[in-house]
């Protein structure tokens, strides 16, 4: 493995966690949870954005309201790490960044986690928001489901739960270092190895079975989007960086979405990692891609 | 040791905390920093506070605004941590209810940790925030030190370098379960620790290790507020957790204090964990510790 860049803020974190991960591999799950906590240091405070813990649908989270933002416009923000780790907390600043470059509001789903809640728990927790939302009078294209890493994963599984139910979608979807891929066979787990400081292919297996539970077939659109028809799929925005290992998910989400017409954008961070845009108040190249992002969004609204 | 209460949080946390510790007991620095920036669970987000990263005198650190409170009062919190551990990130939502209670600002000051920056560089750093605060044309009697645990040594700390030089004084200093005793005797370490979550007299005796660095004074006012002579000193509040390890502190200062005529209130709560504030916004006796501090905040200023 490389070093971080010296002004590779999440780089040097992720390298900070696998010292400690590989130098205890029985870690429990609790202190996996305490470390992935860590991912919000990567992020700045965002200035003039407030914060408010609720519950939208029965699913607790954080709402997240930048000064002067469009309320009614509401990005749904599904959290990454494994589907087993992460929080509102952990990314409430990155949420806070882009929803104040977006002019919407966000909310943070502090949706089940794996293993104690395998597939289909934070699916249907994420669907659940969407329908608290809507209770709540939000319209459905006002409602954009974002999500990074696993958190990816979701946000499309639950556009995909709403197209097979005949329900109307969302107009613009934003996933950023998707992970899809449920059988682990990403050519840029190998080509990127070294590159990346965080993922590994055991990692990402050991989270693959705390998430499918051992019976669900890791094939399934819902759990493996790289499987679905995406036909009718709204409009999609995906990031990743060049050096991450999980690039690969990204470049077959984007392949496949061409080829069913979807009208999707695909921006590569030359250099980054894995969802670099959590380095936002910190550095340049975050910093452009949530604007990158923002003006994608606002085009699209 | 006993369990927690079903709704301590904050007992629940520290109880997690020290399952990992004692299964890790060779655990790194970096790792103990990720797993008490765990701190920040045991907060709910307070509502209508916006927060600013920035630098004052040269001390990086959280600035925490409540809406419509008076700016140019600000509350210096020095966070706890044993000097080692914690961070301005670990201690944001209690600035905040706390801030917000005394209508007051705050900054959560990011000083240098031990044992890479053993005595007096924390000391220094919190000073170096006060001589900030006053070129930025904030008067000395509305800058109030404010800490919990090791941070509140360092508050009281702060005051005596200040008299000591024959400066002007800040108006009042608050301390929430501070930890004072460096030479490690606290009667309610022994009494209360099966009731104790968290601190041990071997995890307290490491971190005396790593801030005096092996050659300061246990027995010095600087690093040892229990060894000071406080006449003269500010109006003071002190509480701690009945159940707490560290209650002997708290109990000994206040008693100093009334020794050498300080104005001095002491506040028990009972059945609560060491720094039992940190629940603000999620358990009861957390909201009315943070009222009563912000009752006696506003009735001398």
């Amino acid at each position: 493995m490389t070093s971080p860049r010296p002004s590779d803020v999440l780089g040097e974190i992720y390298a900070s966690w696998a010292v400690e991960m590989s130098r205890y591999p029985d870690m429990s799950i609790e202190l996996l949870r305490m470390i992935f906590e860590d991912w919000q240091r990567a992020t700045a405070e965002p200035e003039d954005v407030t914060y408010r813990e609720t519950a939208i649908g029965g699913v607790p989270g954080i709402l997240v309201t930048p000064a002067g933002c469009a309320q009614e416009q509401v990005l749904l923000v599904m959290h990454g790490g494994g589907f087993a780790l992460g929080s509102p907390a952990s990314h409430r600043k990155l949420a806070g960044h882009l929803a104040k470059a977006c002019g919407a509001s966000a909310f943070v789903a502090g949706f089940r986690l794996a293993p104690e809640h395998p597939y289909p728990a934070a699916l249907e927790d994420g669907l659940a928001v969407v329908d608290g939302l809507l209770e709540r009078g939000h319209r459905i294209e006002d409602i954009t489901p974002v999500g990074d890493s696993a958190g990816a994963n979701l946000a499309i599984a639950m556009v995909l739960r709403l197209m097979r139910e005949g329900r109307a979608l969302p107009a613009q979807v934003i996933t950023m270092s998707p992970w899809l891929d449920m059988e682990n066979t990403g050519a840029t787990l190998d080509t990127n190895d070294a590159t990346d400081f965080l993922i590994t292919r055991e990692g990402l297996q050991a989270n693959i079975d705390r998430y499918l539970g051992g019976t669900q077939d890791p094939r399934d659109p819902l759990v493996n989007p790289l499987h679905a028809d995406l036909s009718g799929f709204p409009r999609l925005y995906i990031d990743a960086g060049s050096v991450e290992s999980l690039l690969d998910d990204a470049v077959r989400l984007h392949e496949l979405a061409l080829k069913h017409d979807v009208d999707v954008t695909f921006v590569v961070g030359e250099g980054m990692q894995h969802v670099y845009p959590f380095m936002a108040g910190r550095d340049a190249n975050a910093d452009r891609e949530i604007g990158s992002i923002a003006a994608w969004y606002r085009a699209g609204r």
